[in-house]
């Protein structure tokens, strides 16, 4: 079984010079969902039929796929099949043919399309030269029509504007998604003649060629109509993502983790929940995202490419990015972790809390107003609200090395390059421009004054008023 | 052509004393949508009814339109109508009649209705006395039925209560708008008795006296049965909103805009989208905002009445009002702008930074914790985390002027009124509270003093246990 | 009347040790809405039965109910009702019985139960042996069948796995929710005989028991399908929440709040809104929660067992946790009010600004960047940018007093425990560690040098280039 994914049209509807099959559903091109349904279906040679407008699905995809070039990107479906000639021409086999934007095709139906194909061949001792993907529409208008004769074979793919009356009575449906035996299709593929309106070789053509010398097609419903969506404008796109995405949260669910209004919450295919993770609306979870048991993740917040261990909790309104939070701490509300950050076990990085860049050791405590960049935090110290951690001079980037068991005052500054050492203690409200060593006070603000009376004069009357 | 909205009712099961047209919906008061649908339907003539606990809606839609007054609010529809006679007692056309609460009927069904109105008078030679928009509805229960005869005019329409057990199976429903030819509506109105339930004069019942008479009235199917939705409660209004609101999305998307989870999205009718924007999952476009080409607006984000220029990147959970952000700038994530502040082109204003009234010039970072206000802010200027410009001393506003490529170290303080030459840098930590001239450096913080051993007194024992 | 729920049971597709009745459901266990339905239906004694895995349910419901252990949590569901013999054994009366993981069946359909009971009593002169819930499912495949006579009497519910053919095309469902007269229930109960798959003993086996000693048995249609839905694994629990979530938003939009794209906000049950409440999409109101009149709670906002007063306004992405919020007081953006935090009329607590455990008066402005912990603050006192209430000294907590009308310039720090008087005003950037008397002015900050020139030299060549 060999599969070949057509990835050449630019997808006008979309507006946009960007092909079609390279914009992305759940941070994936929509081209990889044709791909994957291959490869998951254990399909191992896989090629893609590109064309000018499209030639980076080459690079996003990588070298594990053959590719061929369409000249002509307007030369319709079959025109791109016969591109990739050299990929089936001598394969006494089958080809998969799928449409790259027809993503929710399900690696399941493909495999269950091969063992229909198999037990016709057993029972009936019948090889069929193609089985079409289709399905059941209450109203198919728009769509391309399956034509069966009283055998239940197909006769012929005729497209809506093309249909008789009697046709468009009919309301299977044909789904873009077809297996054909290599011989065959070789015989009749080069017979099909230009459609009169555009132009374009439509691969659909096949069938009824197929009909006419003999060789039985049959159609193969999907178990599901929603995976033979085909997208072609970006209200389309927005409707598969949204069916892809309630499939990863259904077996999310189903694998025993707790995700609170599902149709609010987004997660990229590859990120991972290890169970027992509760989800709550409206967090989306990004990249090669790793939740492990026990997690909680609050309300909106977003977690991209990062690693979250045992029990964290993260509140409402956060952003990790590229980070690992280790055992038992908590993130947020309204915190913000980026840029390879570590955060040590059961520490709290709390609200208006930037950490960038920083490792920070356990039990750390930052609960509020905080800028911690280009860092390291030793276990046990105290951040006070409103520090900051000064990274730039105006010219370069500088570290700060904060040891254990410290406390930085609220609203004081490290000015980096700096160490502090083990037990350290910064007063509040200190500028720290040189090193402290193990267990010092450092202290750098000046003496208070009180000037008798001055304080009313300064004041707006209105806020004098009695009440 | 003429039309009347009928916007005096108070509408009691919203449980509230405004009106129930003037709810907003997408930020529009409910009636402007029927008035709307007129206008966009062609109509130049408007009138609308309103009585003396909506005479608000006058306030609010402006002099565009004749407005007359209902003395009785429970008068009834036809009541209504009637209160309106010298809009449309000498006019030889047809007037259009539209409850001021639905909201979801579209211009392209009124004009369909007109277009129908025409076809048969041309092609049956018959002048229709009436043309009411109706739906189909699998289960009918509580709306008034459409009653027709064999020929399929309109016999009358009949409300729940006063249905046999034979109308009751009708499932064509009246759908509250209504065309009536001006001469035949004067011939009947005044007949109409008042409801023994109510004491209201219905003005469904002019149908059946038109009948009586021997005039025409035919339905016509609305496209859309959400179309006919009245809004009789504060849920039909969620409702309503949810309809409309999908109907933007759904119209931004296939011109060529990204937009991710739209059933979360909420963008209002001002708001303009340029094309290859992308929308993620949550976020409120409101007032006259537009978004060119190439911008993208990250998750649960809120922009309001501001103008973002190509390939502007908003990231998560930011809120702008009021405000212009210049090409290729970033916001956020977690920043505020607001108050007709300006962001220059490339700028980046980042995490929990708000820019209140502020002229921000091209590439200037302001990145981390810091509030800007009343400020200008020159050309590639670097503001650092923490720094507040302090605008306020108690009684006035005052404002501060900071030059092109300056640095204002972290946690620093500039104390309005001042300014900060061209090429200035403002050590961190510092209170400027004088103007600082090109190229000079201000600084003004203590010296910083090391007391030994005094800080690991001051910790916590739990702090300095070994691990 | 008596009411039995079943909440023994581990819940194995939930993939966890916690049983599946303590999962919460809008913050409520599961098994809370079937005994609050019961309560709700007006039956005064209700009994669990729960088991070792369980017993948790206990603490949760507390000691208004009784409890009967089911020592052996895989005896079925016969064998729990068997556990809690001494409940109904010498009950000369009706008990109901139902699934602890049945969380959607309305009050109202059980009293319709209980009426239908006594309307077949009274009209029919029969006593019911039992009465089922059940409802008519379009694709009743994988549910229990209810099996009837001609007389409309059930004969037996059989289980898929059970069912012929033809009873395989029934699809009148058992929908988990009985009524048994006591005395007959006894009489049959001791005669069911274990599964052969399971060995289990299973409660609907009764149905047939009773039908063979010519008891009567009927079944009562749910009046909405979604009333008798199980919770079998974690994606039931999200559809499930779903529902109940959709029904509290529907009742507080009928009773006169506007509540905006309803599917994404989260109301917990025992919440409260007064009337012309207005909610935008994504808030979350959590615990005991009043919302008083004319109160608005923008985007996203999290509401937690909090009072709001009549018309406050809390702006977009705000978190408010135990505290009371005062008439007309604006909080958020951004904000973060908690721990018994008291905020007062027409007082503001702008973005990025935190308030814990403290006690705001009126008119109080601390609108931007703040943490104000353990304090009071008195009336039309003003908190600047930046400022810190510097609470904690690394081993202990303290407090802070602030007068009325006072003034708090931008990035002061006040170092607790201190005092500062009416009238007292903080000069910005300033430390204060000793208390402020009434109508005095405090600096503390370091004078302000200029270095000339030296600014230029410490830029970026890069910042320094004109364009």
């Amino acid at each position: 079984m060999r599969g070949l994914v057509l990835a050449a049209g630019l997808g006008t509807r979309f507006k946009s010079e960007k092909p079609k099959v390279l914009y992305p559903i759940l941070g994936k091109p929509m081209v990889w969902y044709a791909v994957s349904a291959l490869e998951d279906a254990g399909i191992k040679e896989i090629a893609l039929v590109v064309s000018d407008v499209s030639r980076e699905v080459m690079n996003l995809l990588g070298n594990n796929y053959r590719y061929f070039m369409q000249s002509n990107p307007k030369g319709g479906t079959a025109d791109a099949v016969i591109s990739a000639l050299d990929f089936w021409r001598d394969y006494d086999g089958y080809l998969l043919v799928i449409n790259g934007d027809t993503p929710a095709v399900k690696a399941s139906t493909l495999k269950s399309m091969v063992r229909y194909l198999n037990l016709v061949k057993e029972y009936e001792g019948v090889r069929l030269s193609a089985l079409l993907l289709s399905s059941f529409l209450p109203d198919p208008t728009g769509y391309g029509r399956v034509i069966k004769d009283e055998k239940g074979n197909v006769i012929k793919v005729v497209e809506e504007k093309d249909a008789s009356a009697e046709e468009k009575l009919v309301n299977e449906i044909n789904g873009g998604v077809y297996l054909f035996y290599c011989p065959h299709l070789l015989e009749v593929i080069f017979h099909i003649k230009p459609s009169r309106m555009t132009g374009e070789l439509y691969l659909t053509e096949v069938f009824h060629l197929m009909y006419q010398k003999g060789y039985v097609v049959r159609s193969f419903m999907a178990e599901d109509p929603s995976e033979i969506m085909g997208v072609n404008d970006r209200w389309d796109l927005a409707v598969v993502e949204n069916v892809l995405r309630l499939r990863i949260l259904q077996k999310w669910a189903k694998e025993g983790n707790t995700v609170h209004q599902p149709e609010s919450v987004y997660i990229e295919p590859d990120v991972k929940l290890e169970g027992d993770v509760e989800i709550e609306a409206l967090v989306s979870l990004k990249g090669n995202t790793v939740l492990k048991r026990g997690c909680k993740v609050g309300k909106g917040s977003v977690i991209e490419n990062s690693i979250l261990e045992e029990n964290v909790v993260v509140e409402p309104y956060s952003v990790i990015k590229n980070s690992h939070i280790k055992k038992g701490a908590i993130v947020g509300p309204f915190a913000h972790v980026r840029d390879n950050s570590v955060i040590g076990e059961a520490s709290h990085i709390g609200n208006f809390v930037e950490v960038k860049k920083s490792s920070i050791g356990k039990e750390v405590k930052a609960k509020h107003l905080a800028y911690i960049g280009d860092a390291f935090v030793g276990d046990l110290t105290n951040i006070g609200a409103g520090v900051v951690f000064a990274n730039y001079d105006g010219k370069r980037k500088y570290e700060t090395y904060v040891g254990k068991g410290a406390f930085i005052g609220s609203n004081s500054l490290l000015i980096a390059p700096i160490k502090l050492g083990d037990y350290s203690y910064v007063a509040g409200g200190s500028v720290i421009n040189k090193n402290v060593e193990e267990g010092d006070l450092a202290i750098g603000r000046a003496r208070m004054r009180v000037i008798k009376g001055k304080g009313k004069e300064k004041l707006l009357d209105d806020q004098l008023k009695e009440r």
